[in-house]
């Protein structure tokens, strides 16, 4: 298999990580590619239209997305029920906090390209604003709700882990450790990891 | 149960159309919630920070996102597999398929928030074009590639619908309906089903 890679990209970031958890690894080659917003990559286009990293593709040529439906095709591949609950409302937790993370993403993206791509002069600061404020809230809840950081390894942590992580590579002074001890501690602790020491995006 | 909707919202569209089609449309109430970025929404960001539609509030007061889980989540309780086939192959074509649209789905919206919604003056041309690009070639996607289109229906089916819905309400003049002729005959026949047509979006 193989899988359309960034080591700046969180989403890749957090298929890696399963990737390396579930026993997988060795059967991915990573795929550098790049792809920014504005900018044409029409051989990547033809891959995924809608140029997202990362992307699995199968030995058999089919194309499996986005983020979230990789691990899950992963998880199914490694007997199932390790990082995504089989059943039970925990399944459905475990997955509502992977997509509020999944969103606290994308909001940290959208910031990230408001600020940092988009030409100097056409800035709508109510929309960063807006977008940082979706991901900082979104950070107090999983403080606040913060049993989930207590359980054993799954898709919800690692997406977390990739947040925390972002946060670190692109918006180093918004002050997250202080706002957040708890998540400050859980941080500290998935960092023994291998998976997401190894992971950790590079110097910014 | 209770489900955050507006009538713009395509998202929202899927989940309403899965639910019609699922059987299940009498058991969720629809809670008018309106949305736009760069507005604050504090009652909202209290449900979800990231504050998009829509979310499942079920009894128990759990809250189910995003409009991909809701989907998963509605096709298990009618009994699994109606939607989204429960293994194989196909499983993970739809699921993939579907990730392809909401990613598109994204794009149109960051199109029409950069044209609509962001003070003039302050527009990208570049970012307009790139994520425009995204949709459109998408569509080529499913216009050339159209064994999904004679399917039985599934969750892929109800988010192409949703995208050239969205198409005709925000972006009337793109020519959709000319270019993927396959698509129009598509959507043509999808009209037939009740739940798609009462879920038209309103008049622009």
């Amino acid at each position: 298999m193989k899988l359309t890679f960034s080591p700046a990209s969180p989403f890749a970031r957090k298929v890696r990580i399963a990737a390396i958890e579930l026993g997988l690894i060795d059967r991915i080659e990573f795929v550098p590619t790049s792809v920014a917003p504005g900018t044409p990559n029409d051989e990547y286009s033809k891959v995924t239209p809608v140029k997202k990293l990362p992307v699995l593709i199968l030995d058999n040529g089919d194309v499996i997305l986005d983020s979230y439906v990789i691990v899950e095709y992963l998880d199914e591949l490694a007997g199932g029920g390790k990082l995504i609950p089989a059943s039970g409302s925990l399944r459905w937790k475990v997955k509502s906090e992977h997509s509020l993370l999944q969103g606290m993403l994308d909001s940290m993206l959208l910031c990230r390209y408001e600020k940092m791509v988009r030409p100097a002069g056409l800035q709508w600061q109510a929309w960063s604003d807006d977008h940082w404020k979706r991901a900082w809230q979104g950070m107090a809840r999983f403080e606040q709700h913060s049993e989930m950081l207590a359980r054993s390894l799954d898709m919800a942590q690692i997406a977390l882990v990739c947040v925390l992580g972002y946060a670190d590579f692109r918006f180093a002074d918004c002050g997250w450790r202080k706002a957040y001890p708890k998540l400050d501690a859980f941080h500290q602790k998935m960092l023994e990891r291998p998976s997401v020491k190894i992971s950790l995006p590079p110097a910014a």
